[in-house]
């Protein structure tokens, strides 16, 4: 499968501006979420398996208590591309 | 409820010769798992769940696709306490 081609900055501000809880950190996006404790936490990294299989692209994920923090890029590319947003959308739909 | 008391270097160093698989990185002990893929890392952080609250207390947890990376430490003791270690025996129970 090719590599998907890096977006270029005005692109991903564009993306940005529609996912308003995402920030851009250099070649990444990222977005923290809040839950009632640990196991509502866990219980959401549990549904981020379907819509990150589905497209092959899987988030980092760091589990701190009540709060999940999810970082996106796209490693094999080095940077931010179609995939990241995708995935940021189908993550923010889990949360309504 | 009193905070624990932080555990002595040497009573650190006791404990990790048991649980070899734990490395000390400063005020906290850390271990990579290893798993299939995404699926079945996430599947574990699930398990992490009854022994972090059984004993409340929790983990920090980095999912990397296939890895889970998890870190222990007491905050609010400032340092490594008997129940982080109570934690990292748990844990490796876990995957057998």
């Amino acid at each position: 499968m090719p590599k998907l081609p890096v977006l270029a900055d005005h692109e991903i501000d564009r993306r940005l501006a529609v996912l308003s809880e995402w920030m851009r950190q250099g070649d990444a996006i990222t977005r923290t979420f809040r839950f009632a404790g640990f196991p509502e936490a866990t219980a959401f990294v549990q549904q981020l398996v379907a819509p990150a299989e589905g497209i092959n692209h899987h988030p980092d994920v760091d589990v701190r208590y009540d709060r999940v923090i999810i970082t996106l890029s796209t490693h094999e590319s080095g940077g931010l591309t179609e995939n990241d947003f995708a995935l940021a959308e189908q993550i923010d739909r889990l949360v309504g």
